[in-house]
């Protein structure tokens, strides 16, 4: 076996993902990233944050240049936001590195054309991290799953609503509460709009529609209704029906006729199904399909640990395939959107 | 985009996943199986069995030299059993040829020497279908969670057993009874002891265990205790306790004193436990991480069609990308196997 030169990491951003990441980069456990090697953390206070990891060797720049003319081989993006993220993802590509994204919206809207750049440069393009955390399911539908026709998928993709939802069923709380609860323990933003309101798990749910049914979903024409007006009486209706609350996001593809019925709202969901189980930041996702019928997943949908699990597994996919080819997928645009399906929501 | 040429798959074996396959290679629906081509299929019985599907075009043969001396560039082996299908894959890497398997036998016993031929090869060797049917296992431990440490797998391997049992506790029959019933719908083999033994679930542990903890696991060194005697007391016992029976394939890895434990057996279960949810022919597992937790993952384990996905999702990853690596794993043999922990076994 030839001992290759380990393959070089240059992180944007040092925010919850990327400072978990930088740890398990440089911890001493060589079991933990094999043939990487961190060299570069951008910051835009970088000096101020430099500090706070120990990373001989490595340097900290505020400058976005610094990575881009440097030589790392892989650039990893956990920046959030559309943008600088999209620009500066386009250029790392355009200056031959590979890329690793935490980032549903970039990928959500610029998914594709950045795939195609990727094939184009002869370098990859992975986001595992975009949705799900650690819940491997952009694997699960893209590679997994690819040889069945996929009819439909229900699923759990915010923790943080998760988390305020299940607080609230849990304690009785209200929604100021638990936000507060979830803010605490690290869950949600100071502004939990994004997610309350379905804006986060639309853009998921437009990247899976991608992965899962081939369509160029705009996150925009996927129907949502926010969480942020659920109330304890919700709670109690649920209950007495055999119940509970959850933000579900849903699509269902009808090949036939070509239509997309999607969605993301607070609705109810029963007792006994998966979603009334899945409590705190988890995430959970039932996919259907033609042959397999229903494979489900599961796990840790937020927080810095959980979602740098998905970021280095797509690091070490590059580091032991640096020319592995990660399709540019041929979306469709010539389908039908279904007007909204909430009738189910709270 | 260029376009290049179909990828051509023969095929090793027509019974119930192999003839599954064919149907989806050969079916006019385009979504089916992009970029490929089937083009030949050896049954020891051709003869007999070329009506049974129309395909124009594919050649059938008993001879194995037709199929290792074609132009075909994937071999898709169905045909279970250590020999000759392991001696089959070795001959096709040998050839030029990349290789799917479902084979759970071949993969637990002579994985990592087959992974490194194919590396060395050029090809690649590819085993979704081995364990846990449609339910994306291998990509999810090997790759979506190589990002962690994982410490932990415990699962429901043996849709057969599975099955056998969840009807038992549903229907109040005994063990014979739900046999016959399983092998009325296809689950069961005429003569079910490897699944009912645990053989069959630990063939596909081993290979888990090589997966998510790097060692070189005999399938021998997993201490199994038989489903086969398992009784309606024994359920009657475990509804008292809040629970059920299910075969449990469960490994422990102390990656401080490099220290394995690994058992397959019947044991009860929590009637709130994923597993005693998983009815039927369906897989579970749950699998524990330092970083991520814990992550499950569920769906179709056994079946023709459901196995057949995996197959079909392992082609097109070959398909798209004909020089992809699929590394050869470096496993340790240096750990200790604690002695049976069975003590929770009905």
């Amino acid at each position: 076996m030839t001992v290759s030169s380990p393959c070089r990491v240059a992180l944007l951003g040092f925010g919850a993902v990327g400072s978990a990441v930088a740890r398990r980069l440089t911890c001493a456990d060589p079991d933990s990233s094999p043939g990487t090697q961190l060299t570069h953390i951008f910051d835009r206070r970088a000096d101020q944050k430099s500090a706070s990891l120990r990373t001989d060797g490595v340097v900290w720049t505020s400058a976005i240049d610094d990575v881009l003319h440097s030589d790392a081989d892989v650039v990893v993006e956990a920046i959030g936001g559309v943008e600088p993220a999209a620009g500066w993802i386009r250029a790392a590509l355009l200056a031959g590195k590979s890329v690793v994204t935490a980032n549903k919206q970039v990928i959500a809207r610029h998914g594709a054309s950045l795939l195609t750049l990727a094939a184009r440069q002869g370098r990859q393009l992975r986001f595992e991290a975009a949705v799900g955390g650690a819940m491997p399911i952009v694997r699960a539908v893209g590679e997994g799953l690819a040889g069945d026709r996929i009819t439909r998928i229900v699923a759990i993709l915010n923790g943080t609503t998760n988390a305020v939802l299940s607080q609230m069923e849990a304690t009785g709380c209200g929604l100021d509460a638990a936000v507060r609860d979830a803010q605490g323990r690290g869950y949600a933003e100071t502004d939990p709009s994004a997610d309350l309101d379905g804006h986060d798990a639309r853009a998921k749910l437009a990247i899976l529609c991608a992965l899962a049914f081939g369509l160029r979903v705009d996150p925009a024409q996927i129907d949502t209704q926010s969480s942020a007006s659920v109330t304890q009486a919700d709670f109690v209706q649920a209950r007495q029906r055999g119940g509970t609350i959850r933000q579900i996001a849903r699509a269902d593809y009808d090949h036939r006729t070509s239509t997309l019925t999607a969605w993301v709202a607070p609705i109810e969901v029963a007792a006994s199904s998966i979603f009334a189980r899945t409590v705190g930041a988890q995430n959970a996702a039932l996919i259907t399909g033609t042959h397999s019928g229903e494979t489900g997943i599961f796990g840790a949908g937020a927080g810095g640990e959980a979602t740098a699990v998905a970021v280095l597994g797509d690091i070490a996919a590059i580091a032991r395939d640096k020319a592995a080819v990660v399709p540019a997928p041929v979306l469709r645009s010539n389908f039908k959107v279904l007007s909204s399906v909430l009738a189910e929501a709270v």
